[in-house]
């Protein structure tokens, strides 16, 4: 595990950039799967710029998402909605290089990932309850590459949670890949910012392997690195 | 994770003694780790065989022990006595490819291992117990790359562990290898043979990752390979 | 360059099959290219009777032809036809995992091998005239990744050559891979037997990187082994 | 092999620093060969910049000469001089995490390298002529992994080279990496700038391999990037 502190979520975002465009820049067919949410606001903002700007140098580039809840009003599903509104809208990517995973058949989107050649980054986050991907506290499994599992409860009281349904109908189940997918990736980066996130980092690296804080399984991955500003890490 | 089931143990041994000769035939340094115990007999008589035979091929191979136990009256400790009696000295190892792990400065020794490249193969057996390297049921931490345990009581009072120490001193302490050392190995191979390790191949498979049952991690392993007889697959 | 000289043919193809076997040992898809012709005679006698018994353990595995001559009657080309009689029928290998090079799309056909990951392993022989794969003494580059060139005028006067058309129109062009698409397998193995290619042999260790003798230019792989049987190493 | 193209040096040196820096975060020793000279003086810049504010991010990276001009003057050589005022100084890169060539025991330095896991990545310049490392017209093979020549004559001549020396004896003989040693290098970047290199890269592009033009030969790295500015790539 290689730990990169750095003073702010800006700093965080240039390095977390490097990683991301030093995998980027190959010549052959590369497999990337990136987070929504509010962690990499900062490296996206770096890397979209980089590929708008030279989109022939990035078509070899294909994304998954690594989760998703689906919603019968749009049919790229919580993930894939929001990574298009972050990423792959205004970085103008391909179609056929967007691959979003879905709960009906999460086997054949593995299966054809690692025809494929498998991920070779992936850049996630870490919830404050110790989840990542969709492996939530409660509802993971270390055993199964994907897997899908029942709404969590919170989604149906949690006022945040429910207004990412965007009026949808309340899905019976979301999809994830699980901590053998992850192991898999080439090289996992973890990013972490914010002073709310510093409980959570501190037991992600002093706890014990645990069902209970999914993300204490990712010290394992054997090519692993978090980024993380002065907020995040001031409990380490 | 890949799974391999042959009709006897001679047969075997026939496999995993050509993905271990497939990786020691190359033009660079190749580590590797092996166990000692009775699973790798089959698999070591092929290998050492071609060994013996054609020594020149293999000035390549370096080997490391991945657990030990120390012993006041050898300096090699009861693994590394193990592996130079089943497979050192018959094989004909210069001694400067022969590396042991020790209690005092494990750390160092990964370091080191680390620095020359790391672990190119490991092929480990599986205890009955649960236990894989010396990572026992009720000792385990899934979070040390290596570490060292107070000495299992059983060491005291099982007569056939007490007779590993060959007269010796009870030592204090064991080390070992822990679960983020085998994530880092390029190709982890796990030997399981006989009817008596059926219950424990078939809770290795079907359990959720468990510190209760130390093997449950190895499924986690981004490139694992699982050789077994049939009777150690009967309940599978 | 890793180099492992063996008494006899049957003792090369030994090592031979135990890297192949290795190899293919896999959980994830292994792609694979194999020479026809004599030098792999041992090799595939002691793979297949592996793959034949136990088939289960090598769907993963795809073949992929590294050259090819078209044939009017027969769409396998003279290639693809030699693989099929030596190892694809013996071998019972699903046609969906058979990939023949084509004088049409050979662009096509590469893209696509590059997008399922590329070639894991390569084993090929070498020509008494320095020739590998289709790359030709007077008729090869070095640049291309694989090309077609117009029938040697050999095809048209030895009568050899000639009985490979096996009536067949003599088609205009040939294809291969070239040297760049070599450079990139991850394990490149030349098998080289019998005394009538020891002088080819001393060439290819001994010459300068040179289009008149292409397989000079093999010695450039990162991870190239030889195995050879005495004869063939006897000017060495 | 993938072709960055950039408006300026500044742009291109971005690109290359993304991809040093990507490659050197990580929690494993990282070995780099880096070229002196004027092509990645905004490369250098960038990664100077992160290296010295974040020491501790990088004591896992250690550097290799790739050539050497011994001096009667100064041990480091003309390469290692050139390194250390360039790089090594002003990066305060540890003298421990510094390795040189020498003319003495190449054959030592490179298996020390090797035992050390082999090079990440190497950055590298194009020569006018041709060159790459001390590969030179005229004087190159790529059949050898290191190798001496003597001093080209050139050296002796011309004023810019001759006042390399810096008063120095004029040494007998230089020593560089051959061609097998960079294509067992994970990474190859080149750097390409200015409109003097134009005619060099066309040249490097579209020629075949040929000793005469040793640039030549890189194409065929496996996992080539070449990162050049608008005036040298005028030309393709």
């Amino acid at each position: 595990m290689k730990v990169i502190i750095r003073p702010t979520e800006e700093d965080m975002g240039q390095v977390a950039s490097q990683i991301m465009l030093g995998t980027m820049y190959q010549d052959r067919r590369v497999n990337i799967s990136i987070t929504a949410g509010a962690s990499p606001r900062t490296t996206y903002a770096k890397v979209i710029d980089e590929v708008v700007k030279y989109p022939q140098d990035f078509t070899n580039v294909h994304y998954y998402s690594f989760d998703n809840v689906p919603l019968s009003n749009n049919s790229d599903g919580v993930t894939g909605r929001d990574l298009r509104n972050q990423y792959f809208a205004p970085a103008k990517v391909a179609e056929e290089n967007i691959h979003l995973m879905n709960v009906e058949d999460h086997e054949g989107y593995m299966r054809g990932l690692a025809d494929n050649g498998g991920l070779d980054l992936m850049v996630i986050g870490l919830g404050a309850d110790g989840h990542f991907c969709a492996n939530m506290p409660g509802l993971t499994t270390f055993s199964a590459t994907s897997y899908t599992v029942a709404l969590p409860e919170a989604f149906t009281t949690d006022p945040g949670l429910l207004a990412l349904l965007e009026g949808a109908d309340v899905p019976e189940e979301i999809v994830t890949m699980g901590a053998p997918a992850l192991m898999k990736v080439k090289r996992l980066v973890l990013l972490i910012n914010g002073e709310h996130k510093a409980e959570a980092a501190k037991t992600m690296f002093e706890s014990e392997v645990d069902l209970g804080f999914p993300a204490s399984i990712l010290k394992l991955h054997p090519r692993f690195t978090v980024v993380m500003d002065e907020a995040a890490a001031k409990l380490l």
